[in-house]
């Protein structure tokens, strides 16, 4: 039986220590007697506290703030670069890596070409990506996070399967672990950019989220209640092999007319191509140069310069998204979805029919109340959600709950 | 900012309160030196508690229990009614109302047809429900929990919409508390059996679960984490008015081709309707006397005599509501799957149609670990999960967490 245990003094002193931090990271430059409102907390435990988080070098003096009749009091504020964090993106083309500071700021950031290699290869450019990161960090390294595309059993650590990489039961946080001495977070790929999303979004805070990843592949990370939900085998949000089309393709997952297979980059590649084949002087097929090797990038240029081939391919994609929303919105009542991924620089039009067909399925009490966007393309999401994750879990820093 | 609060002596004695409460609850008959054992708590502690619990009733002694050298320990476990709670189920065709004890049984239950009534007549329903619970009460009463097809803001215990009763933002909550000066709580019928299930079910016990309602209407209720998930707008689980087909027929929620208009009860008899029209000397229209009438029971009696009709249209509404199941698990990975309303009466190889579709839809990984089964028909399980969200709410009563 689960039955709650009474608090301790020592999770008592870490419970009011993760208060203070935050409210600090929150709410700075604060002076003393406002965090000690803020929080509740005796005057002495905050100043113990932040004496204490002082000689850390987590905390420092800033200058005063405007007196209330007394004395003006001294400010605090949290030394956003006083601890990094690793954050990895082991994406399908390429692996990025950052530092990312307490304020998610990135200090420093790497990318290294995937190239098709994959197993003992793959896990060689990992650590050739630590290594590098590790040598670049100019703050106290608080650890690793990583987040990669297949199904991740975080809680063990262990990369169940990642199809590209060739990567089966990969104790990978245990790998990473033990060469660097850091502690080491795992997540997918999806599941990290939507905490990225929830930690350092310039979007207003809500509880609740779906993040979409529209790539080579097609998944979703899911924030209720503040938190990520992982569900029972660590692979919700997987929404790339929901049965779209029942007369459809083939999938790589086993199955027949996945969304994968008709929203994904490589599914409107292999679409355009397909309606070009048919168009005598295809505008499509004269602008990329060689038809096997067309890729999305081509796709959006004809897109973009009007080419009716193009233009079926992506909205054609678009609204096999928006119908996939639908249902997740319909059956979860989450009110704000972001989109991001390869597919999502096909920009606006792209938008505009994913938003419009969601709407189109869903029940008019919910549809006038869903809020679908793209994230800002340039934001390394994958790799800032992975150091949100240690953040979280070591320092309680972050604006969860 | 939201900065957890220090907890306060009261907050700490009323926590203490429940964690043994909870604790008699789930392990009793129980020694104090063993509650003190379980809870970490000092034996001065859980004596006190207990002398007050006791003094109000809620735990009492009941022999001795077996000697570690000493003196045999006095056992306590929880009188169960000692609290009663009224559940109120407000079906589609019933209104049925039980008195429920703290164990999760049934001490009376009253059942009243609603004959179409709706508006402030349906609501004088709900008020002669209620005074006949009242009457029939043997223990102190806890308060009322409501469940109700529809839209509910628990939080604020209105009904926002409930389309069958003609009720729009009825604050029923408010109403009801007022008349019998009880605490309410008021949720969507689903989401109250989903609870149900958590709360008093005799699976063991999950954190995720999904429970879903094929009657009239199909809906879900979602715990996640052991909590009930509403949502943004308390919509959760609102899964009868997903797209499940392109061409479909118009739905009352003003869609085309929703998961009602394919797997709910009236989907049902109407395809099987329209089938028998087709069929000369159709038994299921021999057998059901006035085609215009035809209810799900004919259907079910045909199906089981093996008629062609009724067999296509029962199949072909369990594949449909498969399909929904696993869009629903790809989406969430919750495993673990209850069904019930009348449409389960169709039995075992409707339940095998569900399932077969499921899990043929679904990704291999998660189809090997999905458990689909059918409530037992003869709990009011929306009326007990009605009761269990008060006992929660004012005992932390329940085996959520």
């Amino acid at each position: 039986v689960q039955v709650p245990p009474k608090a301790t003094h020592q999770q008592t002193r870490e419970h009011n220590e993760r208060v203070i931090v935050r409210t600090v990271y929150e709410l700075g430059p604060i002076s003393r007697a406002d965090i000690a409102r803020q929080t509740n907390l005796t005057r002495t435990t905050v100043s113990d506290i932040i004496a204490e988080l002082s000689g850390r070098g987590m905390v420092e003096e800033v200058g005063r703030g405007p007196s209330s009749g007394g004395k003006a009091p001294i400010l605090l504020h949290l030394v956003g670069d006083s601890r990094q964090v690793i954050g990895l993106d082991l994406g399908e083309e390429y692996f990025t890596g950052a530092l990312v500071n307490l304020r998610g700021e990135i200090r420093h950031s790497i990318q290294l070409p995937v190239q098709g290699c994959n197993g003992d290869e793959a896990l060689s450019l990992v650590y050739r990506l630590c290594d590098q990161l590790v040598a670049a960090a100019t703050g106290s390294l608080l650890g690793v996070g990583i987040g990669t595309p297949g199904v991740v059993d975080g809680s063990r650590g262990v990369i169940r399967w990642a199809v590209n990489l060739d990567w089966q039961d990969l104790p990978l946080a245990d790998l990473i672990g033990r060469r660097y001495d850091l502690p080491v977070s795992l997540a997918n790929d999806s599941q990290a950019a939507a905490l990225a999303e929830f930690a350092f979004g310039d979007a207003p805070r809500v509880p609740n989220l779906i993040v979409i990843k529209v790539g080579r592949g097609v998944g979703a990370g899911i924030v209720l209640g503040g938190e990520l939900f992982q569900g029972d085998g660590y692979a919700a949000g997987e929404i790339g092999h929901i049965g779209m089309v029942d007369d459809g393709v083939a999938c790589r997952c086993g199955g027949v007319g996945c969304l994968e297979t008709v929203a994904s980059a490589p599914a409107i590649v292999r679409f355009a191509r397909a309606l070009a084949a048919e168009t005598p002087g295809s505008l499509l097929l004269r602008s990329s140069r060689r038809q096997a090797e067309l890729t999305l990038d081509d796709v959006r240029i004809a897109f973009e310069a009007g080419d009716p081939d193009a233009r079926t391919a992506v909205l054609t994609a678009a609204r096999h998204l928006g119908r996939a929303v639908a249902f997740l919105l319909g059956a979860m009542d989450v009110h704000r979805v972001l989109l991001h991924g390869s597919v999502t620089s096909l920009g606006q039009p792209w938008l505009d029919a994913v938003r419009d067909e969601a709407r189109r399925r869903s029940l008019p009490l919910l549809a006038g109340r869903m809020h679908i966007d793209c994230v800002d393309a340039r934001l390394p999401v994958v790799a800032l959600g992975a150091s949100a994750m240690l953040m979280t879990r070591d320092l309680g820093l972050s604006r969860f709950r």
